[in-house]
């Protein structure tokens, strides 16, 4: 199909004025959740949004969102997030914003008559805080004030004092009013690259469940110690890999994974067996039985593993959460637009995490992602095209205008 | 049987002195080659020295020397170190300091009619520049300055610099009238503790072959990308790590063992499969036939990984030094002596490298070890009880007595 170079134009513009922020001397950007990084990324956000002629507003915890209506209807939401990994990519997150200020500037043109909004979610990455979806989870409460304040940022400080700072709130109103929640994202694989699949619609979120496991080898001199003398925590942890990559691909057929990608050994010097080894494992999947399945092996290769090589391991749960499933009714409408549109589509599981699982918990809520190459994310190599974000764009704007088709403003503000 | 008190009170007396020196906040102790705390470790050396009655003198790249004879003959020479790892602890090199000095002192008191000497080498651990058994390579010509100089120091400073600074030579004359070797240390091994053994007469000193192997997995979403299109660096590793541990296993009969002693992956996050993993590999051998075997089904593992796994791999050799051979006479005269004091021995080759290894390629060289508590050794756990120290100290004094019997002056003097 042809697009549009004024379309694309926009998007590129958009793009570049978030360009430069956080760029670091490895070619990345670094704009961690909550600092000024993010700060300055939400001050360019509301300044796009401003020059389109858009409204907007921060909420209680930081969050901003731009509006086409400031009435207290019901409105349609659209979310993504403006912070990165270290050393992260330009698209994560990013795409999302600029997709939906597109698709807020086309309602505006069109003169769209239905209320739409558009979110920045706050901190989406883990890696300020080692818990992602801040901000959207404070605000639709599956993140509690207690569990918040006790986080702690990347340079050691807590996260009720960083809030305190700002005058936000750790104990925000839920968020109320949203009919619908959508969001677009990089998908952050390479399924669709591989299958040559222009978007994807959403079917389900996957939960990690993680674990650390410690292994408490002997550490003992490499040249000292025979063979059948030692207690070696790096070999048994690489069984202990091989064995959960097997677990993950018996569970392959119901689109699980499982993970070791952290591993750290004590002391990790050449002539020393190792001795305490700790790798993080991560499981996920969409199917809730597939997951239990994969915790148990696991759980029982540890303990096989520790009787074996005679070596004291320990299994902490990190974090446990719930596959989420997506809103079927919406997925069915996206997908009739992308077929109207030309736009060849594939229905897929999220592996990754995003803010619009918070959502799938208060509302309908649904997701598309967009291609980026070799599926290659968190860092300075991710890219998506320009014309990837505008499929996706313009599956959204179709939504939302055949959404317009049936809306009534009066119907909907009955309710309240 | 019965240890004098007087000797055991005399090496506490001795061991403390050293005791602070480089202490941390770990319990260990840091004392890195040719830094200051290594330097105050020759002070106090050359204090003791000096308090016996003893002469001493340093050579010109820092070795600390105390003769009991100023003569130009040919010289018994005894020798360890003073230098430690980081966070290491206080007996590996000490310990053979303070038993050659109570035999020293013994010499003194009873008039024994050998030129004895003592020698503190400096930085026989590779800590500090990443090479080990410096002071010794450099008088017995086994490094050259060509190579020596590159050197860095932890903390970034070339050794060239550091020499400069101190006065030092990087080409000093080789070291000579040494009639033979002899060098006391803790095993850093358990052999000598499971056996129940008093001390260790060394065979051989094994060679250690380093290698590190950097496999190039794809670093990709751990959620995103399925099983089947993953090329996950630390599954590969793990493969590696395990054929390396059977590789060390199947030529234990042949004293040889193989380690992988560090890893290191990238990006190592929760989230992210493992993309590029570089593993150290340590084997080590008296034998060199088993050493190359090793090193050949080594490479055979790669090249095998890399095919079966899709991932580059790159093999980097980073030492390859030769077994050394310890004399055989001086070791039977060892036995002899132990077992004329009722000290029970064992015969068995050095997996770590000492200083004795540069001595071994000029001169007759032995060794005795005894035996540390666990075999923990290079960290503050390190222990090896006096009465041990005074076992190695008696079957030394012992073998030099007998050396004093048919030891003629004269003749020795004549060929020079």
């Amino acid at each position: 199909m042809n697009y549009s170079r004024e379309d694309i134009v926009t998007l590129e513009n958009m793009f570049s004025r978030f360009y430069e922020i956080g760029m670091t001397d490895m070619g990345g950007v670094t704009r961690l959740g909550y600092t000024e990084a993010e700060d300055r990324m939400h001050e360019i956000f509301v300044q796009i949004a401003s020059e389109l002629g858009l409204a907007s507003y921060a909420d209680e915890v930081g969050n901003t969102f731009v509006a086409n209506d400031a009435s207290k209807s019901d409105y349609y939401l659209m979310g993504s997030h403006l912070d990165s990994v270290v050393n992260g990519g330009r698209y994560d997150g990013v795409a999302g914003i600029v997709a939906g200020l597109l698709v807020l500037k086309w309602a505006k043109e069109n003169g769209l008559n239905i209320p739409l909004r558009l979110a920045a979610w706050r901190c989406e990455e883990s890696s300020n805080f080692g818990r992602s979806t801040i901000g959207s989870s404070l605000v639709t409460k599956t993140l509690g004030a207690n569990e918040a304040m006790g986080l702690r940022s990347k340079d050691g400080r807590y996260f009720v004092d960083i809030f305190k700072e700002r005058g936000y709130s750790l104990d925000p109103p839920r968020i109320h009013n949203v009919k619908q929640y959508l969001e677009l994202h990089i998908e952050q694989g390479k399924v669709l690259e591989e299958y040559g699949i222009r978007v994807g619609i959403v079917t389900d979120i996957a939960a990690p469940r993680r674990f650390r496991i410690h292994l408490h080898g002997q550490p003992e001199h490499s040249g000292a110690t025979p063979m059948n003398m030692r207690t070696d925590g790096l070999c048994a942890a690489a069984e202990l890999i091989l064995e959960i990559e097997r677990i993950g691909k018996d569970e392959s057929y119901r689109n699980s994974v499982a993970t070791v990608g952290v591993i750290s050994s004590e002391p990790n010097v050449i002539n020393v067996v190792p001795g305490s080894v700790t790798i993080g494992v991560d499981l996920r999947g969409t199917v809730r039985e597939s997951l239990d399945i994969m915790e148990k092996r696991m759980r029982e290769a540890v303990n096989y593993l520790s009787t074996k090589r005679s070596i004291p391991c320990f299994i902490e749960e990190t974090s446990s959460e719930n596959p989420v499933k997506l809103d079927e009714e919406m997925q069915k409408k996206l997908r009739d637009c992308a077929e109207w549109l030309r736009i060849s589509h594939k229905i897929m599981p999220s592996g990754a995490g995003h803010d619009a699982m918070c959502f799938a918990r208060i509302t309908k809520a649904a997701m598309i992602f967009i291609p980026c190459a070799k599926g290659v994310s968190h860092n300075k190599n991710e890219f998506t095209s320009l014309e990837s974000i505008l499929d996706g764009a313009r599956i959204m704007y179709e939504y939302y205008r055949r959404e317009g088709e049936t809306y009534d403003p009066d119907s909907e503000r009955k309710t309240y």
